[in-house]
């Protein structure tokens, strides 16, 4: 979602200020926002008897706000249904970093972090809302393209939403930092950049002749990919 | 790290028994290891004060643990150590799924979850052994190229080793799963399948001229994307 929120600069909260590296912290609005509209998923943490659960899913940003939906039966939605606290990360590799020390290897990222306790969105119109934004994080205009939900998939669904207000970012861009005792080391040293790219859609075997790639596909190769659709 | 196991069928504990859409539950070492070996990144969850937090970092398997390093100083390597119940977490996204409904839209995805207590790998050599692998596991070779850790690096750095006995996959293969009265929509329906790629290595400024490409770098564009070096 590409919606502009008000707030440009988050205050860390002593839970959220980045402690390990914190020159690699940022805690501006448009980045953490950048950062989450770009993953595809995100890493849900929450304890349950004393014992963490971290499980990836689908979600989206809308304002300032990051959506996740499940199954209304699942442990995760109703744990973070009922109040628990709740810490999202979503993380992005941009690249491995070789050093010419062991010591120094790294990896280019950019990650946020999101603590708090969800709310259950429960009014009709909201959730809707927030189902099409989950939908079209991972495709854009493809809530357009397909039926909606009806009464008894809502039903069988949960949208939780958890507040953007203590969130941080951490990024670690650029090549190695190597000490200058190892600068003469006959070894190469740089950057390997990844990304997430995508490669020529599947259609369904008995797909009607003639449908076309969704808008919404060649809209994500556009964007977010070399496609080349 | 290829290292065969020898437990070839992990029985899932009363928490790691995959409770959503248990269809997708798989318990073989052979998958689990599978997917530990290709990701890059895993998500350590771990709660401090009732206060879950994820956090990604680096790793690498060896045989039937899990391991990972960080700074002897950061909270969540103390904590760990220390003894907290810890979820590692790790994910490969494989595709985005486009069914012709709303409800259905899914992705294809491939990640593990591992329970239990991490426990410090103090003794010399094998700490050693595992800085290696979490080095190798990015990018294979990639240890016998650079300098090895000195002693002050080794001070600073802490291993951490999870045992795999309390691990389990969840993997969602293939196209949308339609209803049947949604077949006829004149919606393009199919999978768009994702990958983690290279683009061409960035050599460090100043690197001395004629230092070649890595062994290390070839091998992981061979064997892992299609970077074409």
């Amino acid at each position: 979602m590409s919606t502009k929120s008000p707030v440009s600069q988050l205050p860390p909260s002593e839970r959220t200020r980045v402690k390990r590296l914190p020159a690699r912290a940022a805690y501006e609005r448009a980045t953490i926002d950048a950062i989450l509209d770009e993953a595809l998923v995100c890493h849900v943490g929450f304890t349950l008897d004393g014992q963490p659960f971290v499980i990836p899913t689908a979600y989206a940003r809308v304002d300032d706000g990051l959506l996740v939906h499940g199954s209304a039966a699942s442990r995760m939605l109703r744990g973070l249904a009922a109040g628990l606290p709740v810490c999202v990360t979503v993380t992005l590799v941009d690249g491995l970093v070789l050093a010419r020390s062991a010591f120094h290897q790294s990896m280019n990222y950019r990650s946020v972090v999101i603590l708090g306790v969800a709310t259950l969105v429960s009014e009709p119109d909201e959730k809707l809302r927030a189902l099409e934004a989950i939908v079209d994080h991972l495709i854009p205009g493809r809530w357009a393209e397909v039926r909606p939900p009806n009464e008894k998939e809502l039903k069988a669904t949960s949208v939780l939403r958890l507040s953007l207000a203590e969130a941080s970012a951490k990024i670690r861009t650029g090549g190695p930092l190597d000490d200058e005792e190892d600068m003469s080391l006959p070894c190469w040293a740089g950057v390997l950049p990844l990304r997430v790219m995508a490669s020529a859609p599947i259609a369904e075997p008995g797909l009607a002749c003639g449908l076309p790639f969704p808008a919404a596909v060649t809209h994500w190769g556009v964007d977010r990919n070399r496609i080349g659709l």
